[in-house]
């Protein structure tokens, strides 16, 4: 067995391999925090604040939200002027908010690329919830938006910053699994009936849009490599009123340059745990869970066929919130470094290029 | 948490639903063993030997071999005459020994529709070991040929035959999970150089006929279904001499008349741990493995979204060879009873049609 300790090495070396640098920086003090303003005040917003809240690096500045009474309840709790309150109509004028350097959309799908783009204009920097999107044509009018505007757009992936996942990709890296022939990835739940997240005008689309995506987008970093090809299979219960509009049950494979394989699979009817399980010549890895109350990691493999089993068997102690201090202080970091994000908005077009796919494999389609 | 005892009462109304009872039968003894001739002494015939060793019902009572000096100290082992002994070529005598009520084919996938259609000839009960054969159409001239010579063909499906598998079945067909919606699966490893398995001619194609099949043959038993739609991807690197002749990796989806997706790989080319995975709307169950080493069910579900969640984490202790007891004592138990086994030709010959389905799907050939 590897010790967490010996194991913490290698996620630390592996932090090595990213474009980024984790705050804060030895001998150096952030001379000013960054303050961001939250888009939507529904729950995963709630995660980000009391991230933030509970970093160092960033404050809240200001809230947008079409409740003006829950906003003023928040605002003072996160210790937000009464004046940084906007409505969605008057969200324009945080352009004229100094203490706003960026914000955070935490909308409805369907909303981000609006709030993105007028986010932009506005000369704020974006840090916009996943999935970036509902299309493909509005990830890259985001991408362009924010260029032009010369400001810096980063998708939440939080598991890019959380540090299981990373020591999993430099395990996969350093091969100790040897070559990875397959990934099997889940990721689903039961769905309460008048969530937002069933109507195709909000979310564009079914569990791939909200939790499949994770499933896609750890295959493409376990990986490091784009899938090429694309099989899915969907089946909705019809009768059911959640899924009038969207998909409910979704399967799909990926073929990888490398020649990997991935099957995944995605519900909103179901309670499906989240996983990513990967596959090596020489050994194998159980990623548990995408969820916010902390990951283990499981695996085994060894050299050759001669050589003893290294097994790993390590929980991490980083739940909610704190999962999602990391995320925010990368980008507070990208801002005041003026470097590009680890997950810009290019690689969220990436997956919804292969979400697009997936659905088109599926005979669905996406918005 | 659900205590041993009281899962295995769960098992124990399981077995009401099926076809067949479990040998002893309350207040019968049978009155004769079933005397099997091992066909092919590889590493199965072993399990299976062992197995019968140490049931009560049936014994080894010939062999045939193209080694007769391994046949021979084999024989001596379990107590078979010499003149018990046949080679491939001299095998049809088994007809004129009364000693030999039933055979079991552990050969080649390429030569179990021969040696089957050869052994109904000799007027023999068959236990052929899965796959069935390399295509339908042997499927169908075993079967045929079966009835035709009226005696019993069982397909050698361990699992079901074993008590947690048939745990899992009841625990489903209760509904204590809900209506299933999604089922995850997987069952592969490293293939050594040189091995048969890897030839086409006598395996008829790759870690599908011989792994995968556990996860196909899963999916079915689990919904109770036939899958109707499928799609797959396949890959191989052509340079590694295992796989010139066959498939390394394959994922693929099915879909099933209920609207369950399933979604399962296997693989020649990396170590992957075995389980099925089954997603319903109150909750989810883990099945590891498909192993001779002991199977482990691990699951979580509740009534409806206020009750209280049960969970199971059972693991069983019937390792080789003690699992390979139940299933000959079912073959047994049926040719003593005139009954049809639980695993009949039909089963594999379903099997068959959805290998061909898959190989289809990923643009692969079958046999």
């Amino acid at each position: 067995m590897i010790s967490r300790r010996e194991f913490s090495k290698l996620g630390a070396l592996g932090l090595a391999a990213h474009t980024f640098s984790p705050l804060p920086l030895v001998g150096q003090t952030p001379t000013k925090k960054i303050g961001y303003c939250v888009i939507g005040l529904g729950r995963i917003a709630d995660h980000h604040m009391r991230g933030i809240a509970q970093g160092s690096t960033s404050t809240v500045t200001g809230l947008v939200s079409g409740h003006r009474e829950k906003a003023e309840k928040i605002a003072a709790q996160y210790g937000v002027p009464k004046e940084s309150i906007y409505s969605y109509e008057e969200m324009d004028r945080i352009r004229d908010n100094k203490a706003i350097d960026a914000v955070i959309v935490c909308l409805p799908n369907s909303m981000h690329a609006e709030y993105t783009v007028r986010s932009a204009k506005a000369g704020k920097h974006v840090l916009c919830e996943k999935p970036m999107a509902i299309s493909v044509a509005e990830c890259e009018q985001m991408i362009a938006a924010c260029k032009s505007a010369n400001v810096k757009l980063m998708i939440a992936y939080r598991m890019h910053y959380e540090p299981y996942t990373l020591k999993t990709i430099e395990l996969i890296k350093s091969g100790a699994l040897g070559k990875v022939h397959a990934i099997d990835s889940a990721n689903g739940f039961n769905i309460a009936q008048g969530e937002w997240r069933t109507q195709r005008s909000l979310a564009g689309g079914g569990p791939l849009m909200d939790v499949g995506i994770y499933c896609l987008n750890a295959t493409r970093y376990l990986t490091g490599e784009e899938p090429v090809a694309f099989t899915a299979v969907a089946t909705s219960n019809k009768e059911d009123e959640r899924f009038k509009d969207i998909e409910e049950n979704l399967s799909w494979t990926m073929r990888f340059p490398s020649g990997t394989v991935a099957s995944c699979s995605t519900t909103y009817g179901a309670q499906m745990p989240s996983y990513a399980k990967v596959f090596g010549a020489n050994g194998w890895l159980e990623f548990d869970n995408f969820n916010y109350e902390g990951q283990h990691i499981t695996a085994a493999y060894r050299k050759d066929r001669n050589s003893p089993v290294t097994k790993i068997d390590d929980a991490s102690t980083l739940h909610d919130p704190s999962q999602f201090i990391d995320q925010v202080n990368h980008f507070t970091s990208c801002i005041l470094q003026n470097q590009t994000p680890g997950t810009p908005g290019e690689e969220g077009l990436k997956d919804m290029r292969s979400i697009e796919s997936i659905y088109k494999a599926a005979g669905l389609t996406l918005g």
